[in-house]
């Protein structure tokens, strides 16, 4: 039996800003019971447009942030940290597991779509890194893979304007450069934790048959498979709890984080912290 | 008469990224005898949505890198630092010259229409510190301002996408939003360095009696002004030179950096510094 004081420990999710609040959402919905402790590194956000160095270095810091606070798992809910620096922030949290969004998304993916084409829409720094790519070519050496720099839907979705005429256009824009010379995806992976408030329209703006891999919920997913086979799931009659730090602007982080999490954020719920 | 090894000093401006380089263009056009030398803040882009402490640090940060460096003028090419710390920053600097984008701009758009309406586009930042309408209405009580956060017109500068079905409509949906109750703006002054690049479709959308106020113009005119005031004029049978500087990120500085300068840049023309 395990330690029932291990279970009761939070799992510590961090991401550049609000976006990884998607990932929160997913986990709290999968798994009620337990409590969960979200970083959003807000003062230095977008790691998108970063150097890789800047990110592994800004990457460490939050996981030292989390851990210091005590939690008994690590999710990276950022797909440019998890491309750049999760073997560094496993060798950090060791022997604590450390869970990224890009391997559940690529794997679920795989796993719908074997030997199929494959388009990835991320940040231009996710992009550049090619994890997706490699993550789905270890997986599935036959698959094919592209992947689409969409930095403008990073702003309609912390805009608000999910919908409508202009979401449209814009996806419609991307997946036009992206599907040049009869590329055809059977599966588009929403490779930023933004992108899952924008699934409809992606789904609008693409064929019925293509698959949308929203790595929210496969990374939810494997949190709740690890808890399980780690035996530190917690199972409570109370619910668990939810708690927000982040590292700059916390007015910003409640209005725009409301809209992620799907339900309202008041600024006295997050906790200003300096890494 | 003025000595002359301060008239060879450059000129320095400072920006978050990438945006301030309309300034140094404008500037450039209108005094191409001036060296300059550029430092954008690329770490820690934007300032547009952090809080304004931190974007105060960052700004005197920034300016004393520049200040050490040697300059005979600083410009503040960031809207958004201009509207939170220019004070600061002359006290720093003093006594030496510090022009911000905020001033020029309301001075213009004041001067042109008397007594009119005016509204600001800009970040979010910006808006939330309402240094223009102060800016406006400390020169012309009679001034009706109305401020409108555009974030996404940001994404289409960097993107590229200034012109066309998806740029117009984006415009419409925030012109819309801001003439609500039908304020009929006399002047529309481009509050963030990123939007003269959208300045003709801005123009389009808008009536044509608009006045388009490009601040990046109205900055580079107070510069020559000041220079000639203070007898720091260079004048030279050289063309000045420029020089780049950027706290990370070169490669994107370069890429998305040409099309703020109207000219290609090389990422080998870019120096990598640390505040």
């Amino acid at each position: 039996m395990s330690d029932s004081k291990d279970n009761d420990l939070p799992i510590g999710i961090f991401d550049s800003g609000v976006g990884g609040l998607t990932v929160l959402k997913a986990i709290n919905a999968e798994l009620p019971d337990e409590n969960l402790v979200y970083l959003g590194d807000t003062a230095r956000l977008p790691y998108g447009t970063k150097s890789p160095a800047s990110i592994a270095r800004y990457a460490t810091q939050a996981t030292e942030k989390l851990k210091m606070q005590g939690i008994k798992l690590l999710v990276v809910a950022c797909n440019t940290a998890s491309a750049v620096a999760l073997d560094a922030l496993r060798a950090q949290m060791s022997p604590l597991p450390v869970i990224g969004v890009v391997e559940p998304g690529a794997t679920a993916a795989v796993g719908a779509r074997p030997g199929g084409s494959h388009l990835v829409l991320a940040t231009e720094a996710t992009v550049a890194l090619g994890a997706y790519r490699r993550a789905i070519k270890t997986l599935d050496p036959a698959a094919t893979v592209r992947e689409q720099a969409c930095e403008l839907l990073v702003a309609l979705a912390e805009e608000g304007w999910t919908e409508g005429d202009i979401a449209s256009k814009v996806i419609r824009r991307y997946l036009d450069e992206a599907t040049e010379g009869d590329f055809r995806p059977e599966s588009i992976i929403l490779g930023c934790t933004h992108f899952p408030l924008l699934k409809d329209s992606i789904q609008a703006a693409a064929s019925d048959e293509v698959l949308i891999v929203d790595s929210a919920n496969t990374t939810a997913a494997v949190v709740s498979d690890t808890l399980r086979s780690d035996r530190t799931l917690r199972v409570s009659d109370k619910a668990g709890t939810l708690r927000f730090l982040a590292t700059d602007g916390v007015t910003r982080f409640a209005r725009i984080g409301g809209r992620f999490l799907g339900q309202p954020l008041s600024d006295t719920e997050i906790e200003l912290v300096d890494l």
